[in-house]
């Protein structure tokens, strides 16, 4: 970097003070001696291996590892792309974390959306390293980890953000951000090769709704230390200029909350967003209105963020969905999950006359305070025209400020970039055209482009106050979670699903004797998604007696293999069916021997 | 309207010049004698009713019935959404019209884009009526018949702009517009309850690459003689202000011309955006590079543009894509498919390294000179990820304005439906939310709610002088197109597909004793998309197991009736499945009687 001529030396300095964290039940075992400089020994160095969030959205996690000691930074989830056909997610393939379980000091969270959580309970399903992060994220990680009957065994350990953790060699600061969930944090990963800051998600806002601004003051103290490495956030990288603060959602609540008047209010959004909830509840008390909690995450999350004094909520204004009946449409407001359309969400099935207990009409004015998240925008249009046929007024996407962003964009991500002055930049956490926008963000600033490293999953690299240089990989991917089954959906199995899923399949089942193989019984066709069944008997029909020659034909001839028999069938079906429809279902041959 | 005080008379008043169509070979048989006004007598009227492109984008098809004559405007096709597996594209349920063929006294058609002809070769091969459109309409719609083998049959004639054509009681006057495609109308409808103006799509365009402004003056000179129902679309009605003129693109194009330097260019654009094309080609000429068309359908557009002189390629500019070797990267522009990111187009294949002639890498510097339509946000990106892996320079999304909408935005909308100042306003062409701005701003000049109709597809009015009144609706609807296959794919088929792909299927097949019902063969257990089988052998087994159980259970029990069996099987194997791995796959028992 250009400015660089300051840089104090690297010197693996740690504030030993011991931080706040209530419990600290491994991780502080192992002393670390600080290692006199020897000129002929080599400079320390910390490798990082990346398990996700780079070209992807979600799945963060990452692996850091120095002197034989490893500390994870995040576990979280991503949402199955369209072609993940029934996959219900996906989270990161933990293999190399098994081959180095016993190196693993444990695991620091920075906060408690599911791209960085959602991910450990199928960790600690395989392992239990204690895991460290703010209150909040702590209480949301603990419900989730209840619901996987994981919680009891579970070693946790609240830290409050600015105070530090001692992992092995590593010493883990955590520093307040800004971001859409309370009790964000960045961390400070102070080791023997230097310090490395790890962004987690973050936003500059200068007057959050609630709570501090992200504490700046931390990461210029960091960087005029000296940094080693800065791993930064890209979500928003490619949005110029700076994402506007949470109170400028107040101001058009405020005016939305009046012009609905004697109507109902319906507010979607994110259920991890307990400021924007803070917000609504705020404005209800404002317009003397009870409010209602409807989608089983939103209740959820309100009840940990509540029970955890981050949501303030006036006494006797909450009531129960099944209560709502009992109060006019300008008495209440019902907060709610479905803000992305998704289908079983409480809101889609208001949109679809599919709830149970909410019936939307023309008293119903509907908020949607979220933004559609890339892939969703169908969906969310899908529930809004229904919403809209059904006579609700409804509020979307850029029709007032009803949300804004929780990530940094370009001027926010120049600005921490500065701040933390590093020697090493690594954009993380997004899709390929973010990370290089935000490593153009870096150029921009002077970086140079051998200290810029973009990184896919399973990339390692090892860096020193010396070098930063690309290692052997480790095995990486997407691992499917399909109900109970985490894995036992891979390529074959996606393949054949979109197979089925394109153009059905066709049965042929026969039996053919055991002694001569001539058809006894059948073949019968049986198909399924493949053409209206009761309009295309002919079609069936010549299906059969085609197979049903083949198979003489091969019992004419001899031939009693199998593989070879279905294979004919396969083949020659698929054939007269690709001619006659140009469709390709999948044929599948079943040969019983009676 | 508030301004409606000069309106004059409906008086069904035509004027009767020939027009320039070149070749009528339907419509005019029937002679229209005006009716003098009896008092005694009601004024006539007309029915319109919707069979698509409300409610819907693409698909847009209209019907006109006045005095026992039809007139259609428009038969397009929509491509299917993300639930409907396995379709190729969806075009209008078109009963209503084979109901009543004997009245179709033709079509017009505004432009030559698939959502407004698409749907046209599969209505001709169900009955041959004559179609009336602009030269290149014509010219591509005669290309797609001749793919259907429809053109030699097919009754198809050319139409300038500015003329007019008799069909039965109708006279079809064709008005220049502004649109992403040359030769694009408006069309208003002189029918003897009034006239009825059909924006078409358009936008205005006062400095247009190409041709003409929009025909503001006919819009204007009919408003002024009185316009009973205006049509208008809809597509951009939530977007604020005016859509940039074509001519924005030329000053970012040629900025990029000088950008890409020494690197081959490659631009993606919509195959039909004959003046984009053309843009192109001029920057070509100018920075002297050859240019190569890639995919099937910007090849076919270009021909049928080129031969109608609707493009203009520089003589020994134009270079087969198998020639592009020959050249160095500076030297040429590759104009390809691909914008949306369609996974089998020309520029998906270069980005995932599965095209046959074209390798990109760090040498090329790529365009996407079109918009993502809604629901293809994450495909776009994805092939815009890939690219930049392999190094290329990518210009995507709104980083230059290289792309123009096709649509008017709020303003033009409002200048239109203030020229045309009708009696009635319809809002076609769009989603529920589409339709209703487009609602909302006829109200925000003036027009009374009881004249303006919002319809869905299947609605029906009849408007006179004196009313508009919803009517009988008709039968309309979604008709999947799968291969060869039309509206052999429904519901049921489309339901197998989703629990298919959702879950995969499980087949379990057994020979039954002809006399006892015992197992003679079997069962044997098939799985598709259910698991990955070789890691899953014990869970199969056990499947097998409890099959086996079940149908000897039967057997012994005497039950001999094989839907009561198969269901018991379906029943309880689906269950245990589920509690087991919370999966519900498909399972489809098949008995044989041996």
């Amino acid at each position: 970097m250009a400015d660089n001529k300051n840089r104090k030396r690297f010197s693996g300095r740690r504030n030993t003070s011991a931080g706040t964290g209530k419990k600290y039940k491994a991780g502080n075992t192992k002393s670390y001696v600080r290692k006199k400089k020897q000129p002929d020994k080599p400079k320390p160095s910390v490798r990082i291996a990346f398990l996700g969030g780079l070209n992807e959205i979600g799945k963060n996690i990452t692996v850091f590892e120095c002197e034989g000691d490893i500390v994870l930074l995040d576990c979280g989830m991503a949402f199955p792309d369209g072609d993940m056909l029934g996959v219900d997610l996906v989270i990161p393939d933990f293999s190399y974390i098994e081959q180095n379980i016993d190196k693993v000091k444990g695991m620091v969270v920075t906060h408690g959306h599911e791209d960085h959580i959602g991910g450990i309970p199928f960790l600690l399903s395989k392992m239990n390293i204690p895991i460290y992060g703010t209150p909040l994220t702590i209480g949301l990680l603990s419900n989730k980890l209840k619901e996987h009957s994981l919680f009891n065994s579970a070693k946790l350990n609240v830290v409050k953000a600015g105070s530090k953790v001692k992992l092995g060699c590593f010493e883990a600061e955590f520093i307040h951000v800004n971001h859409s969930i309370p009790d964000s944090c960045a961390i400070a990963l102070h080791t023997p090769a230097g310090v490395i800051v790890h962004s987690g998600d973050f936003k500059i806002d200068c007057t959050p709704f609630v709570g501090n601004m992200i504490d700046l003051h931390s990461f210029a103290r960091l960087g005029h230390n000296g940094v080693l490495a800065f791993l930064c956030e890209s979500t928003n990288a490619d949005r110029p200029g700076y994402t506007a603060t949470e109170q400028k959602v107040t101001s058009s609540l405020d005016t939305l909350f009046r012009d609905a008047y004697d109507r109902r209010i319906i507010i979607a959004t994110f259920a991890s967003n307990v400021n924007r909830v803070q917000q609504i509840i705020d404005c209800a008390e404002k317009y003397n209105r009870k409010v209602a909690f409807s989608g089983r995450s939103m209740i959820n999350y309100m009840k940990v963020a509540e029970e955890l004094g981050y949501l303030r909520i006036p006494k006797n204004m909450l009531i129960d969905i099944d209560m709502l009946s009992r109060y006019t449409p300008e008495q209440v407001v019902l907060i709610t999950t479905g803000s992305q359309g998704e289908p079983m969400s409480a809101l889609s099935r208001m949109a679809y006359s599919d709830h149970r207990k909410v019936v939307v009409g023309e008293r119903d004015f509907i908020i949607i305070s979220a933004n559609p998240i890339p892939g969703n925008e169908k969906t969310v249009g899908n529930v809004v025209d229904e919403l809209l046929k059904r006579g609700c007024k409804v509020i979307y996407e850029g029709m007032y400020d009803v949300h804004v962003s929780g990530h940094a964009c370009q001027e926010e991500l120049k600005i921490l970039q500065k701040l933390v002055n590093p020697k090493y930049f690594i954009p993380v956490h997004g899709e390929q055209k973010h990370l290089r926008k935000n490593a153009e963000l870096a150029r921009s600033l002077g970086m140079d482009k051998k200290n810029i490293y973009i990184g896919d999953i399973g990339s390692r690299i090892e860096i020193s106050e010396d070098y930063m240089k690309e290692i052997q990989p480790v095995s990486a991917g997407k691992v499917f979670v399909d109900g109970l089954g985490v894995g036992d959906v891979g390529s074959i199995v996606l393949r054949d699903r979109k197979h089925l899923a394109q153009d059905g399949l066709i049965i042929i089942v026969a039996s053919l004797d055991v002694y001569d193989g001539h058809v006894i019984s059948g073949p019968d066709i049986v198909s399924r998604g493949f053409v209206y069944v009761r309009e295309s008997e002919e079609l069936l029909d010549e299906i059969r007696a085609h197979a049903l020659t083949i198979l003489e034909d091969c019992a004419d001839n001899n031939i009693k293999e199998w593989g070879t028999i279905k294979n004919r069938i396969r083949d020659d079906v698929s054939k007269m069916i690709g001619q006659k429809t140009r469709r390709f279902p999948m044929i599948l041959p079943i040969l019983q021997e009676v």
